[in-house]
Order: C-alpha cells, then sequence, then structure tokens
C-alpha cells in the first residue's frame, strides 16, 4: 500500500496545482463525503447514450469525465440497461427514452429535460431524457451539479425547462483584442490565429456556458467595427460557431450601422435606401452561408457616437427593421439596444465608449437623462418587426450599484423587451472587488412594474409571459478575459455562473446559486460554505453602501469609471458630469425627478410613482434618486441626513472589513493560491471602500458644512489629495487592460 | 488495491488536465524509468539546509516540491547528515558546506554551485554547496534538472559558474499592458493591481528565471514611457522587485531621456545641465530608497522617435554618462542601446516603436543602415564611464533570421559590450511559428570578430575575456505574455529556456539544450526526444529558407512585420522600406556592401571581409547581404541564383511540412491539448511558409523574367492578390494584442 499513499500524496499535490480557477465550476475533484461517495459510486456502474450527433457526444464525454473526476468510476457502456446504470437521450436517440417519455407523457420542450430514477423489478436506473439532444446535455450538466454538490441521488424526479429563450452573453471586445469594461486581461477570442488555431479555451468557453444554459454570445463590442462584417473576420466568426455548436450556443455579431458605407462602398446606410436594404440581405446571406444557425446582430445606434439612422433622418424602429427583414428569411433576431441617449453629440470617441465621460470643454445642456430611453421608445412601441427585441439595460443610467428599474419595462408591451445586465463591474469595483451580483438581478427582475396592475413584474415583461411575447431574451455584458481564471477576481466567475443559472429560472434565490456556486468551485464543507455564502449575500449592500448610499449615482472617476470622482463638472456633456446626478449645493442633495424637477418619475405606472414620489415615503434606497433632500431631512432611523450619509459610508466600509475578517478564517478550506488571491483582492477592496467614503463625505462636506460625527473614523486625507489623483492607465477604456 | 487503481487513474487524469504548460520546465512529474526512480528514491532520504536567508528557503522549498513531485518521496528533515541525505548550503549557513569547500579547496564564486556525491564511511550523502545563497538556489534548480532529465545521481562532480554576469530579459511592455512585439497576449505586469496584488505568476516568473540563471529583468518598453519614474510605479516596481528578490533577480527599468521635462518640470533634458544632472541624481537616490538592489537603466535615445542627448547637440556617451553618474554611488549600471539610426527623422510615432515602418509619404534618403551603429558609436569607444555597458543588437540590422554579427562587437574593445538577442519572433513567424533560436543565438557568439586575431569570437567580447571587462552582460527580448502558457507558441518555451541556459554557458550545444528542455518540458521517452529534437533543429534554417533565403533581409510586412510585403516602397525613410534591402532590378538582387557600394564591410576586421567581400567566394547564406548578384548568377550547386532562390524558397516549405509530419507522428508522447494547439500551430506555419514562397518568387519574378522551374509546386494566387492583403490588427503593434 506504501506506492498507493504516494499516489495519494501526488493526487493531492497535482490538486493543489491545479487549483488556478481555469477549471470554473467544473473541477470534477473526487467526492469528499464518504456516505454519498458509495452511494454514487453504486449507482454509476454503466451508461448508455447513442451519440447520434456532436452534442450528445459532448454529453456523453462531460458525464463520463464528470463521473470520473468525482467518483473515481470508469463506467463501462452498456447496450441495454443493467442495473445502476445511467440513460441519457432523446426519443430519436434512444428507444428506451421514447418509451419513458411516452409512458410518462412528459414532454420537456425545446431545452428542457428530465432527470429520474426509474426502478423496474431489480433494476435501479439514472434516465436524463429530453425532446432535443441539447435537453440531454443540459440534462448531464444538472446531474453533474447533483453530484458536484453533493445531493443525495435516490428518487430522482427532475423537470426542468428554461424561462426565457434567448440567454446570452455580450462581449464587449475589440478586435484588438482589448476588451471595453473588462478588467481580467485580453479577449479570449485571438483574430489574429483564428480560424486555423482552436484555443482550448474556446472549447471551455463553451463547456462553462451550456453547463449554466447560456446559448447565445455576442462576440464583438457594442461600439462596434465593421471590419467584423468583411470576409476574413466571418471566417473567423464560423470557426468559432462550428466549436460552439455542439454545446447549444449561437454565435451573434454586432453591426455597425454605417458599414454599408465603411465596407459596402455604398454613399449612404440610410435604412429605406433600396441599395443598403439590398446590401445587408446580401451580407446576411453571406453570413449563414458561413453559419447557418447564426443568431443575428446586436446594435448599438444613435448613442455615444455611434451612428444611426436618425443620422439619416429615420427612427430607432426604421433601422432595427432595416436588420430584421435582412435576417428573418434565416430565423435571425436583432436585438437593437434602448441605451441611447441624446444624439446631439456625435463627436465621442467611441474609443472611450459605452458610459464614458470625457473632458471635452463646453457642456451641452441636455435632458434628464433617465428620461431619454422612454422618450425615444415608447412612441415606437408596436412599430419593431416580429424578430426585433429592445435590449434595456436593468436601470435608466447606466449599471450603477443600484438603480431603480427602468421605466420602459412598463411602457412597451406590443414589443419584446430583453433584459441588459452587466456582468463585469464597471461601476462595481471593477476587478479587484467582491460583488455578487444576483442580488442586484434578482431586484430589478422582481420589482413590480404595475403595468398591468399588481403581479407585473420585470421578470414576466423579460419573460414574455405579461405580455405574450413569444420571443424572449436576456443578456449580460461578459466579465471574461484571458486570465487564468477567466475573470480576474475568482468571485467574478459567480456573477458569470448567477447569470445563466437566473436566465434559465429566475425564482432560484441568490442564495442558492450562490451555494451551488461555491460548493462546486470550491468546497462542499458547510463551515465553508455557511461563512462564504454571508461573505457574497452581503457583498452588493457593501458596495452600494461605500460607493452610492441612499440613491447617489454615476459620481464614478471620469470615462475609466474608476474610484469616486464626485466632484466633477468639466466632462463634454452636462450629463457625463457627476455633479450632474447628485446636485449636491448648500441646500441639500438628491436629483429632483418628482413633477417639481425633471418630472421623470410620470414615466413609471402610478403605483410606482406613489412608492417613490413622497421624500418622506419613499424607499431610502432610492431617495436621491429622486429626490434633492435638505441635509438636515430626518431620516428613518431619526438621523439627519448628513449623519445617515455618514452613516451607510461607514457601514460599507465596516462590511469589507467584516468580509476580510470572514474570509481570512477560512483557509482550512480553500487551497493556498485562490486563498491567498481573494486575500490581497479583499486588502485592495477595503482600501478603496475607505478612499470612497473619505473622498466622497470630504467633498459632499464643502456642501453640508456638517461635521462628519466623532464616532466615525475621520478622512486621513484631504479632499485636495483625493481630487489629484489620476489614472492615465486605469483598465477596460481607450486600449487599456 | 482497488482503491489505489482508482487513484493512479484519477492521478493520471489531473496529470492530464495541468498539461496546459503554465508550468513551463519545471513541471516535476514522476520519473517515469523504474530504476532511476529506485535509485532517486532511495538516495533521496533527508535534506539538511538551514533556511538563514529567504533565498535559502525558496531554494528548499523547491527542493521539496521538486522530488517530491519527481519521487514521491516526502523527505524528512536531518540536523546532522544520515545516509542517503541531500545536503545543501554555504559556509555562513552550514558548518558541514563550510568543512566541505575548505577541505576540496572549492571557491564555486559568487553565483556558482558545485554538486558532489559524498561518501563517508557507509554514509553516502549529496552536497549542494556555494559561496552565496544564490548559488545553493541555483544548484538546486541544476539537481532537480538532473531527475527531471534521468539521469544518474551516483558519483556526481559537478562544477558550475556563469560565464557572463548580467543575465538579463528585455520585456517591451508598455503601462496599459500592451506589449510591443508581444505574440503570447498581454503584459503579466498587471500595473493596476500592483503594489497590493501579488499574481502567482510574478512568483512563478521569478522561478522559471532562477532556473535557468537569468538574474535580471527590464520591466519596461525601450519606447519608454516617463510615468514608470513617478511614485505610484516606482511602489509598484518595488513590490515586484521584494518578489523577485529571493531568486536573486535584479529589477531594472527604461528611463526616458526627456524625463526631466515630462515628469520634473525642467525646461530641459540636457545631459550637460546641472540641474538635469541633480534631477537625475534624486531619482536614483528615491529608487534606490524603495529597491536597494535596483539594477539600473536601459535605454534607448535619438533612436526611432525616442528622444536623447544629440537633441541637445550631446553625444551618446554624454548621456550615458549622466545616468552612469547618477547610478553609481548606488552600484547600478547602465544599458546603452547601440540600436540607433539616422536621427534626422525625430517624428516616429512610438506607439509603432521598434524596427517600425510606416507609410507616411516622402521618403528620407538615409546612409546604408547597416554602417549607422558602427559609425555613431565607434568614435565613442572610451569615452563612457564603467558601470556603462553598451547593448548591441547581434546583426546590424533588426533581428532578421539570419544576419551577420554586427561589426561593433569587433570594434569597441575599451567599451563593454552586452548583446541584445530578442526571443519574441517578431521576424520569424511571430506567435504562430515553431522556430528554435538557439542555432541563431549560438551562430552570433561563435562568430569570429578577428578584433585580436584568430579566435576573437564574439562570446569573448561579451563575456568580457576578450578585453578584459570586468561587467559583462547578455540581453534577451522577452517573448512572455499572459497567455496561460507564457510564451503563445508552446515551443516559444525553448527560446527563453535557451536563452538563459546560453547566458549562463554559451559553450553549451543547441541539440543539449533542446534535449534537456524537450526532457523536462515533455517527456524522458527516446523516440519523442529524437524526433521533436530534430524537428527544433530544423527549424531556425526552415524559416530562414522559407523567408529570407541567401541573405535576404528585412523584406517583411510593414510596421507589423507580419508575413512578406518585400514589394513595400513607400514608408516614411527610404530604409523602412524592404525595396530598400533587396534591391532588386533587371540586373539582380542584393545589397551591394562591398567597396563599390555602401562599403559597409570595411566595418568589419580585415580576416572578416575576406570571407565576404568577393561574391564568388562568400558564403552564400550572407550573399545577398553584401552582394547584388546577377539572376543568372552560378552558385556553388550549379543552379542559377534564381533557380537557387526557386529551391530554397521550396525547400524551407518543405521542412515546414517535414515538420508536421514529423510532429503528427509523436502524438502518443504528449497529453492532448499540447499536441494538438502545436499540430494546429504547424498547420499556420506551413500555410504561412508557402504564403512567404509565393509571394517572394511572383515579386522576384518581375525582375528575373525567369519562370519557377516546373519541378517546384507553383502558386496558386497571383502577386495582386498577394499585395492587397491588408492586417490591420496584427498583434505585436499600436495597441494590438
Amino acid at each position: 500500500m506504501k506506492s498507493c499513499f504516494l499516489y495519494i500524496f501526488l493526487m493531492a499535490s497535482l490538486c493543489l496545482k491545479a487549483e488556478n480557477g481555469y477549471e470554473l465550476w467544473m473541477r470534477y475533484v473526487r467526492v469528499q463525503n464518504p456516505v454519498l461517495l458509495k452511494q454514487y459510486q453504486s449507482a454509476l456502474k454503466y451508461y448508455a447514450i447513442q451519440t447520434t450527433s456532436a452534442t450528445l457526444s459532448v454529453a456523453k464525454n462531460e458525464l463520463l469525465k464528470g463521473i470520473e473526476g468525482l467518483t473515481g468510476n470508469r463506467i463501462n457502456e452498456t447496450q441495454g440497461t443493467e442495473n445502476n446504470s445511467i440513460i441519457a437521450g432523446t426519443p430519436a436517440s434512444s428507444a428506451f427514452i421514447k418509451r419513458f417519455l411516452d409512458a410518462g407523457n412528459y414532454h420537456p420542450g425545446k431545452e428542457g429535460y428530465i432527470i429520474q430514477s426509474e426502478k423496474t423489478g431489480s433494476k435501479s436506473r439514472i434516465v436524463i431524457a429530453a425532446d432535443n439532444d441539447i435537453g440531454v446535455l443540459y440534462g448531464v450538466f444538472a446531474f453533474l451539479r447533483l453530484l458536484q454538490t453533493e445531493q443525495n441521488i435516490h428518487d430522482l424526479f427532475i423537470e426542468s425547462s428554461p424561462k426565457i429563450q434567448y440567454r446570452i452573453l455580450n462581449h464587449w471586445d475589440n478586435l484588438n483584442r482589448t476588451v471595453e469594461r473588462g478588467y481580467a486581461g485580453a479577449s479570449i477570442w485571438n483574430w489574429h490565429t483564428l480560424p486555423d488555431y482552436i484555443d482550448q479555451r474556446y472549447i471551455d468557453y463553451a463547456r462553462a456556458n451550456a453547463s449554466v444554459g447560456i446559448n447565445g454570445t455576442v462576440l464583438t463590442n457594442v461600439n462596434a467595427n465593421s471590419l467584423t462584417l468583411t470576409a476574413p473576420y466571418l471566417q473567423k466568426v464560423k470557426a468559432l460557431a462550428d466549436v460552439f455548436r455542439p454545446y447549444g450556443i449561437k454565435v451573434f455579431l454586432t453591426a455597425k450601422f454605417s458599414a454599408p458605407e465603411e465596407i459596402g462602398g455604398l454613399k449612404t446606410a440610410d435604412p429605406l435606401n433600396a441599395e443598403v436594404k439590398n446590401w445587408w440581405r446580401q451580407k446576411c446571406n453571406e453570413i449563414y452561408a458561413l453559419i447557418p444557425d447564426f443568431g443575428g446582430f446586436l446594435i448599438k445606434a444613435n448613442s455615444e457616437g455611434q451612428p444611426g439612422p436618425q443620422g439619416y433622418g429615420r427612427t430607432h424602429a426604421d433601422g432595427a427593421n432595416l436588420f430584421a427583414d435582412a435576417l428573418a428569411p434565416h430565423g435571425g433576431i436583432v436585438m437593437w439596444r434602448a441605451f441611447v441617449y441624446d444624439v446631439r453629440v456625435q463627436n465621442t470617441n467611441e474609443h472611450f465608449g459605452e458610459g464614458h465621460q470625457e473632458a471635452t470643454g463646453n457642456a451641452i445642456a441636455a435632458e434628464d437623462r433617465f428620461k431619454q430611453a422612454y422618450d425615444e421608445f415608447k412612441p415606437l412601441d408596436g412599430k419593431f418587426r416580429k424578430n426585433v427585441l429592445l435590449q434595456v439595460k436593468n436601470g435608466p443610467i447606466d449599471f450603477q450599484p443600484r438603480e431603480p428599474f427602468s421605466p420602459l419595462f412598463g411602457a412597451m408591451p406590443q414589443t419584446p423587451l430583453m433584459m441588459e445586465f452587466q456582468l463585469t463591474q464597471e461601476y462595481l469595483g471593477q476587478g479587484t472587488h467582491l460583488v455578487y451580483e444576483a442580488p442586484l438581478f434578482k431586484e430589478c427582475l422582481d420589482a413590480d412594474t404595475y403595468a398591468k396592475g399588481s403581479g407585473s413584474a420585470v421578470a414576466r415583461v423579460i419573460d414574455g409571459s405579461l405580455n405574450d411575447h413569444p420571443v424572449t431574451g436576456i443578456a449580460g455584458v461578459a466579465n471574461i478575459g484571458n486570465d487564468i481564471n477567466w475573470t480576474g477576481h475568482p468571485f467574478g466567475q459567480a456573477n458569470w455562473y448567477a447569470f445563466g443559472r437566473l436566465a434559465w429560472d429566475y425564482h432560484l434565490s441568490s442564495a442558492q446559486v450562490a451555494e451551488e456556486w461555491l460548493r462546486q468551485t470550491f468546497s462542499n464543507n458547510k463551515i465553508f460554505i455557511a461563512a462564504a455564502q454571508k461573505i457574497m449575500l452581503a457583498s452588493r449592500e457593501a458596495v452600494v453602501n461605500y460607493m452610492t448610499p441612499l440613491g447617489l449615482h454615476h459620481i464614478m472617476g471620469t470615462g475609466h469609471h474608476y474610484g469616486p470622482a464626485p466632484w466633477v463638472d468639466n466632462a463634454g456633456r452636462a450629463d457625463w458630469n457627476p455633479v450632474y446626478y447628485h446636485k449636491a449645493d448648500a441646500a441639500g442633495i438628491g436629483f429632483d425627478r418628482t413633477a417639481a424637477g425633471s418630472n421623470a418619475l410620470a414615466q413609471y405606472q402610478p403605483e410606482v410613482q406613489k412608492q417613490w414620489n413622497n421624500r418622506s415615503t419613499c424607499d431610502e434606497k432610492y431617495l436621491l434618486w429622486f429626490h434633492h433632500v435638505p441635509w438636515s431631512f430626518k431620516m428613518n432611523t431619526g438621523r439627519s441626513l448628513w449623519d445617515e450619509l455618514c452613516y451607510k459610508y461607514n457601514a460599507g466600509v465596516d462590511s469589507v472589513r467584516w468580509m476580510r475578517e470572514q474570509w481570512n478564517r477560512l483557509n482550512a478550506y480553500v487551497d493556498a493560491e485562490r486563498f491567498t488571491s481573494i486575500k490581497l483582492l479583499l486588502g485592495i477592496q477595503e482600501k478603496e471602500a475607505v478612499w470612497w467614503r473619505n473622498a466622497c463625505l470630504l467633498y459632499f462636506q464643502t456642501f453640508s458644512k456638517m461635521a462628519i460625527p466623532s464616532k466615525y473614523e475621520q478622512p486621513d486625507k484631504t479632499l485636495t489629495y483625493y481630487k489629484s489623483l489620476k489614472f492615465l492607465y486605469a483598465p477596460g477604456i481607450g486600449g487599456n487592460l
């Protein structure tokens, strides 16, 4: 047995080596619980999967790889259906599965699956059944999740299918491999070596997405590059589509509205021009000849310098329908982004892109940016083709730590609305802060629009049930880069995971998803899970508190959005300035969006307005989103607004300190490399939380003229110091990585 | 035993998982040879290392990690010196080692070590002894190399010390994490998260360098950024220096000559100005206060748009001595680059940097660029301070597949010359071609300058022995990025490895180094080694043949240097144009550098001139470097020059096809992931070799008017097609990754 112990030891050492995060939540390491291990080993002795398609082949390989890693069993194939076997397939691939589905009159649906323990006489089997091959793959991943999270697999009966049809990652990746708002290294798409070089990462990316039910990916930045649609790049896109296809993932591209002029040699890109229509039709034919299941286009038009139909005197509907008509014959869709604001400025440098503010001298007064998406699109409701989805960011401004839901969700019954969440933490500490976003996603999805009275949650708008839309979608702006662990911060993986799981089933709770992810990614140890889950669930409120408590928003550093800069007032547009959003003055702070102010509140249903339009009854989470409030205003806690602001900023810092302490107790449960990485990152997060608190309180104090109560830690640096900080190479913007 | 087999299987599966190349040549996987495994296991039961310093601690950890991985032995510490123990240390750390060195009257020297089998009575031990801690670490890595390459460890007697003092990597890494001429992803230096976040990569980078004896690293691009020298960045540099210190690696920076104006607020950077001198003195004091063992500066001045002393009417010596005087009190050195040419053009965009050519309209006629470094620096011999090294690229132009050695190596006896090799394959197929560079390095180091008569090899200039220089150095421009496997192409690791090994001992043969690397990186299987070594040793001549045979040079694509573009004639400077270098016309092809031409040959010693100045006797490898030769010229083979050119280009393609066939036979010996990766890359290499051959022959044919002999594969595309290719996002230039 001595040599055996050597192997054990060696195995352990290799395990440690392997723990660099690359394997995400698909580590398939040996089950630790001895009772369950025995159960799994005895229940999983044979398998039967007819690999009649590429999808069924990858399903089989994943199942065997998972079972081998988790149980040590190298299980044998069986033609028949031996005792202790696992049988997976569709009616088309397996007569057994056909009988099974018919007998139970089961209809898993387009992507759904059934996992069931099945006993006939002495034989006990596990069945993974689906109507289509992709359902089998999803079922296999769901089954492996049971083992990875150490669930009992006796008497299984699981039936699952996705609530939303298109579950898509949006990559803001540029052709030069920089990633706009990316904080995890370079783009994983190596355009130079495609199509001939297939990086193992492309395959593992597809596996990771399929494991959580993500079924689409937009490869390129919404600040688009026409070259993407030229022949050499379409060959590269085809190579990726071929890799992703077996995993049920469709490829989408961003289309630049001006492409017909830039690469088509036309004199216009007017969406009503016959030549332009024809050019896009031909372009779609060219794409579908290479990629028969191409998903369609995501388009950012007439926003932040991107060209669009309004440049030709046309509407967003004219623009979207141009693409819709070209894609329709092939079954493609258009995802038209509602993130547009005042098009009077067209000179934005696209390099600085999404949500950018840059000092370019004289500001142009703009309407309340909060209102612009609604004002642009509400009148167009009903004017879009059937294969157009309007992609709306969760909030009215831009991925802030907390936003009220966008009023559009309650305002366009005739148009399928697609949710756009952001996984990359542009305004949430970027690559170095632990912020678990599921609570943010849920807060928006659960919010009631009252569009059809009480119970008209945003989720029911997105899943099409509220207004009977057959086409539905949800998008997450990816936080993926070529860092070894994919997301830079190890906990960034949880946001990728949570997006996929909630896109499949938004009824899952943040706590459930966090536990699932922790068990698969780190350990099934109960002490570890309890502590790490608490950290995750506390993290989102922490970042709200140390960055933008009580409804403050968009007071981040100019352009790169890194760190606090509430003092900035010289950006190129009024609504690029933090001062525009907090409106702090001697009288108070906050943006009056009541009828007395910009009246943005009027864009919501009356019941929603009621929640927010009175500063005395308004949920304090949203207070400064809708009201300009005196510094001495008495809050629910009895504190003045100023004292409450001091309290919240300090509470945010305290939470991060608590997160650090909690994490530092967990070293026994996590491999050294990932433990240390997270420990160091929490150190940065604390430092930056203090920076946020001090900079913001010192600045707002110049208006409130009130003291920071002595019971709180006092700023150790001056406002002048914080204002002096410059970050020329902050990542995620203008070619910086 | 069943469970034992499960462990074995599981271990194997984990092994495969781990084989993504991240671990480089330090995999420490189980020794396969059962006889040697037994030998190692019985000889390595105990260890004795007093960890009286950080360096000895990492030496101990590396030794234990290595022995455990390679043999499975978890060996025990011994205070005494049991039988079958390994004892490592210095006279200061170990009385045993002191006695051992005294008894043998051994003097390993500053960085050297001794590895010796030592028997007293019944006790048999292995001793790793050094005068200094770093020697112990080098000895530990050398000992682990013996085990990794499956050498007998009975009766060891190894004494080794480096021939060259400064063995340095040059990173052309920018602060935004793009890497100039980098083809392996982004910079591994994450400036944004430094100094608080220490990536595991920084530690593994230090381990890898120490394992091959590299003892210095220049962190930043020679096209320098003054911000590097500001306080926040110096804190980041200090954090890296602290990580590297235990591994004997000193940190260096590039200094921008104009920094006193850009960040110092001075009105000039004139090297003779007192304020400027003082500014640099203060800056050095500031740096050394943070990094007591800071190495010094690498400086590119008055070259390709970089500012320099000539901008102030001063000489390169004035410039270099400015820094030398500021560094001298702290023991730092200046590495002043000799890569300079015609400074009449100062408007180059530094973004496009090293070796760049860009179409900017009217070309400026320049002197033969071949001659310029010599003309600039020869007159300055003897005018540099003692702590200045002149860093000279191996060839007179710019890292071409083959260049004659730079004439400077034979021309500056009073100045210590430092070799600059390029590991990153800017002109050698970049990230996708398998090109083992050791033969290129050796060809240059072995070349005889005849500076002091026969036997004055370049190596003896570099190691200081020819002209008795106490300070010596060699630099390699790094091919490292944040790709998981560090170098993009798995065989790129071999060039990093070979540079280190040859910098330590240039007497090693290319074949030896290749075998060492293959054994550690892939397998000790003899069939595998024989085949893979053949591929490596053939690869450099292959790339010469399919890119630039017979002495052709610098006919690569404009700016990005990707692919062939011998037709380019519109670059901003005459000597940025390929046509300037090949001078093809109806009469023939090649650059006449004899007395009848530019007379660059006169820069060499007479004996060297004799080798090359007669086109009938000139080594045909260098023919077109020095002669304009008629198309019909009769070559040694009896072929005409044109036919020989056709033969060579086809021979290059054939070699790559042979390399592919050879590799495809080796799948049984390599894990699937790395095997497939290399297989795909060889496919790209063949495609691009054909591209090179066809494009060059079709273009040169427009002058030769001769047919490509029918026995050769005929081009399948037209010259117009090849000329039409554009690569806007070729990696390694202008912010592209």
